[in-house]
């Protein structure tokens, strides 16, 4: 069976390295998968609209200039995505996290949200959108193997074994 | 011009009484508006999916229980709506509110964004898809009643007044 | 908040009154429902394509038109729900109950699955799909005078009540 | 006319070898198509979410999880498929099959439907919504070397013949 | 179980009285059907291009305008069908009823095909996406009457019959 | 056949009243009609931004929220429309006319444009895309005329005519 | 700017050359277009059905299994075409390339037609729903080379030309 | 994170040469983007329809022929694109150029609107579409730069940079 292409969109949380242990693990295991995100760079982030089509006096509409600009690229590469995965950490507001889900499942993109225990109160009309729930890092990198490879640590592939 | 029926959801905070303040406004301004809103009962809310379906020792499937009964009747009525409105208030994480607000996006529905000033910067992607970012429920009633009546308060209807 | 009316799809099972319990139960808790089903009178749901477009000496082509004629019914009802229910029974194969949820899967409709615990694995992708698996018809009937009327015993209807 | 390449997505029954032999007959014929699947180690598809996402003591829950990590696959892939191929056997309820294939008739995906005689009458709303039903899967690569190429054997290619 | 209305457009050929006979039969059957049609008028749908907009010395362009206004109708009334009929007569090409049969097809739409046999064999595409294949306007009658009553004359309504 | 109603959107020129003669003729025609509208006081129209949600120091800032506000209106009520009407007049850019067009095309919504033979070249683009190009607001009220009751001044109503 | 790759589908009548003059024609312009169709051999496209999935003593089974088959490929190609060509020639009743133009309107599919000037008036409908009307192969060619190279024989290409 | 290409539709004045600035700005930058433009030569533009499929002695059809081939590449191409940029310059109605605003609009394509400051009020409606309003083409560029690379000029890239 051919090996096709996925595309992931790693939404939310911009300040630990969730998003490179993902990508190197999926590049460890030899996944064909294309990763996206949002500008993770909080001060270009934030700029972006202002330095580019010039500055504003009001901050509302700093911000919105810049927000708009993101979403250019957000809005681009979650309808792109095959699946799309959200991160919650454990500092600041995150609503666009929560925002972005909110996009993916109304697409009906598959969804795999991913924060510690102490949210998931908190996230649970998000995590009842999706399609898993996980902790770690490594966890998406092993949904990512099983769904697109079909391998499973500890299950040999032969695909006829018995019930 | 024949006045049609718009239906308007009310998503977000549960714990001041902004709905209300909207449908009392509304309804004294006769405008033809259907409202609707999640189960606003906190306790309903977390527990509906045990209390019906049987209960469940782990607080992750307790509150997953509830979460996905609750979402057949968000999903369905903010499909049904014609105008979104989301309100972040003082408290809470509040990720169902910007959960709802993307769904809104998503879907195309015109989104009108309910917060006080010092939450702008924390939710400048989730206005920047807005329609309108309000402070205050009367201005709510007012977008509502300039919308559907085309009423303003201070211009009279004359609508072929000179430019 | 104005009332308005929900409509409920019942696929599955033909040869237990679980339909007039649901109808029953909804009628007396005054819900605003409209309920909607496939023809369960087994004899003219097998023969009704035969006997309104003429014999086929094959059965295979008998089978055929009948089924035919049945999605008339069946896909515009179940597109036109706000909720389908899917039964499962003790009986028969029910591939055609099965055929229902997926449509009502990926038309996005909020499925309600309803089956004894005997078939809860072999229903598993099923119900993963599902936003509530219920066991009996009254639970159905609690979810939907909870998913319209927010209602739930044991729980006085004060929204702003503590968390 | 510049051959471009086909997905085929083969739903269904996993203890025996169809899929095989309909991959290598594809393959003998040397028609562009690229094959799709659910993960047909059993072991694995029932394990996955525990495995995973860690340990559920509820039988429920640990079906829940992997069918809804099995669904990203699956929904990706149908939805991802140009024809979508659904394989009923002789044993085991297989509801997911026609889980499936429900899912591929509302997304309008070309259908073809693979089983035995005795299954007709119980498959036959199945069937209604397909565009072929096969018996053996060296029909289903007759299909798709029809489909595909244009050819069929015992017909020349003389495209302008007589009628 | 509520009745609600079905709407059915009759698309095809003008010059026989097969409209009114379904008409005639649903009104006397006491179905909530609402009937639409293209304006039979076989003069206005030539003309009303020229007539209302100014007339066209080209007889291509007094055809366009005079389609694409009757296009203002049939898509919408189309678009809104609960079911489409398409009646092929004995005379004329009648590629437009064949037209609106792709629409219908291509909308999801469920298709009744109404042609005597002698067409079958140039119809066989048409008829191929279509869900009944009848030759009389009393069948469309029939069919009409099961599929939104479930009624079927000779089977006494007893939904829980033995199979 | 049973009437149902349409509902219209007339887009474009604010400064005659060829609304209000579309209107008076749909009225003195009987037309089950529901006309829709932007705001056409040109004053409210422009300021309803700053005079609801706060003023603005920036002209363009001053704009933007008005004009969003405004769209929450035109945008629902296109998506609403059967149809939609463009004028296009002799003064000003209205470019927000043929921004609603566009719109309109897009959703495949039936497009009747108005507008004299002066702007024929410059709309060809727009008239491209509708199903009629009219001069005059009676030539509006003839077609809804024609597409909804199937009446033609000087054609008598005998749909068997012959040909 | 870079070319990309347009597919372009031919559908309608299957006696004379017209596809192969403009599959020749494209090549000869060097335009970057892939080309698909319906089976052409009249012979295995009326016998695909039978000879692959079994015979059928009823003329009416015979022809639509075929017709089905035929329908995976043609309803596939059409829905990943760029453009859609319809082919009306002098024989046969050719409902089905009506049907093919009426799919690919839904889809909001560019559409040529390409017939001789006597079919005008029965094609209107058709025709009205295009975006071009032709009447000899190579103005199919000259089309696609203006569409997709921008170069129209005797203008040069100088964008800025004066106007 | 792997790179992919991303398609630009350049929509609207066709007598300056900021196509080309955009052009030239994005492969200095190395972007890996695809441009895609309607036909600017004016004069083939408008004389497409009668130079390929014959004249017209009547301007408005001669128009309308030219309009509605034009459409076939600007539907086709605005659909394909990721991002869409409108122009409006100092000269002519542009009455396209909005219309294809309202189309992109309508797909929810993300829409950067391109003008000077002078025709800021005339284009609000446009313009609270759009994702960005920009007045020179550098702008566009850097706009590109910054959604498809990350990169904004004096941040340096250090994601994980503190806030």
């Amino acid at each position: 069976m051919t090996k096709s292409s996925w595309s992931v969109y790693l939404s939310g949380e911009i300040h630990t390295d969730w998003r490179q242990q993902i990508m190197r693990g999926a590049q460890a295991a030899g996944l064909p998968v294309t990763f996206a995100a949002p500008v993770t760079h909080h001060g270009a982030s934030d700029d972006c609209g202002v330095a580019i089509l010039g500055p504003e006096p009001e901050k509302f509409w700093h911000d919105h200039k810049g927000a708009q600009i993101n979403a250019i690229r957000t809005r681009t590469l979650i309808a792109r995505a095959d699946i799309v995965v959200v991160r919650f950490g454990d500092k600041y507001k995150q609503w666009n996290a929560a925002f972005d889900a909110g996009i993916a499942a109304a697409l009906a993109k598959p969804l795999i949200v991913l924060h510690g225990p102490e949210h998931a109160h908190a996230l649970k009309e998000v995590d009842a959108a999706a399609l898993a729930v996980a902790q770690e890092p490594r966890q998406v990198v092993d949904i990512l193997r099983y769904v697109i490879e079909g391998e499973l640590a500890g299950y040999t592939d032969q695909s006829q074994a018995a019930e």
